[in-house]
């Protein structure tokens, strides 16, 4: 059971931002920026390619939305996103905002941001997605 | 009028893998790795948030069937995603032939692969891309 399958079931918490019944977003633990969020279907397949063409359409229109708060709360110029998936065998799409292409690098040094603001940050694009 | 809408309507040549009739992939001609390709809506819509869900939802399975294509002919352990779209204002996926996280960063230098490679390069993957 990877990590994201114990987000899934609340077994271990996590800065939700939102979910229905395939999909969930929440805080990446280890941000490239301020608002970095991962969208992951519930279903468990590793690889995003391998999802049939309904979950992966969904699981795009649920990100549009994500993307959207994610906007609303976070200054920046867009929401950029990656799928590498080579770490956690569990499909998810980053979303992260973005004000420059080097904005997008996974050896960048993740940020440090304490759980009382990353609850806060969460709480803001939740708020906006509510909202959409 | 971008890049990407002149060689949609064929005014400059690319290495075209596939196209139907709202997508066309191809070869990005400034490629991080061999196989690395560019899957464009044709409507001429700048950040791929603002496309309806259905143009959305469209552009990723035919980006699905793009990827298995590029998995088929070039050896890689799976095809990493981005969308960064901060400089050719016209929606467009990279997908790129990955075997460690550190192969999607475009502060990479990117490789110089010669024309006649890149016409071979993109034939394979279009011909992998017709037998699906």
């Amino acid at each position: 059971m990877t990590i994201f399958e114990k987000i899934i079931s609340d077994e271990i918490p996590s800065y939700k931002i939102a979910e229905d019944d395939n999909y969930i977003a929440f805080l990446d633990a280890f941000p490239l920026k301020k608002g970095h969020t991962l969208v992951v279907p519930k279903e468990p397949v590793d690889y995003i390619f391998d999802l049939d063409d309904t979950s992966l359409s969904g699981l795009h229109i649920f990100s549009k939305k994500v993307a959207k708060a994610i906007e609303a709360s976070i200054p920046c110029k867009r929401i950029g996103t990656a799928v590498i998936g080579l770490e956690v065998p569990h499909t998810h799409i980053h979303l992260i905002p973005i004000n420059e292409v080097g904005d997008i690098n996974f050896s960048n040094p993740k940020l440090k941001i304490e759980a009382n603001r990353m609850i806060e940050i969460a709480q803001g694009i939740a708020s906006a997605f509510s909202s959409l």
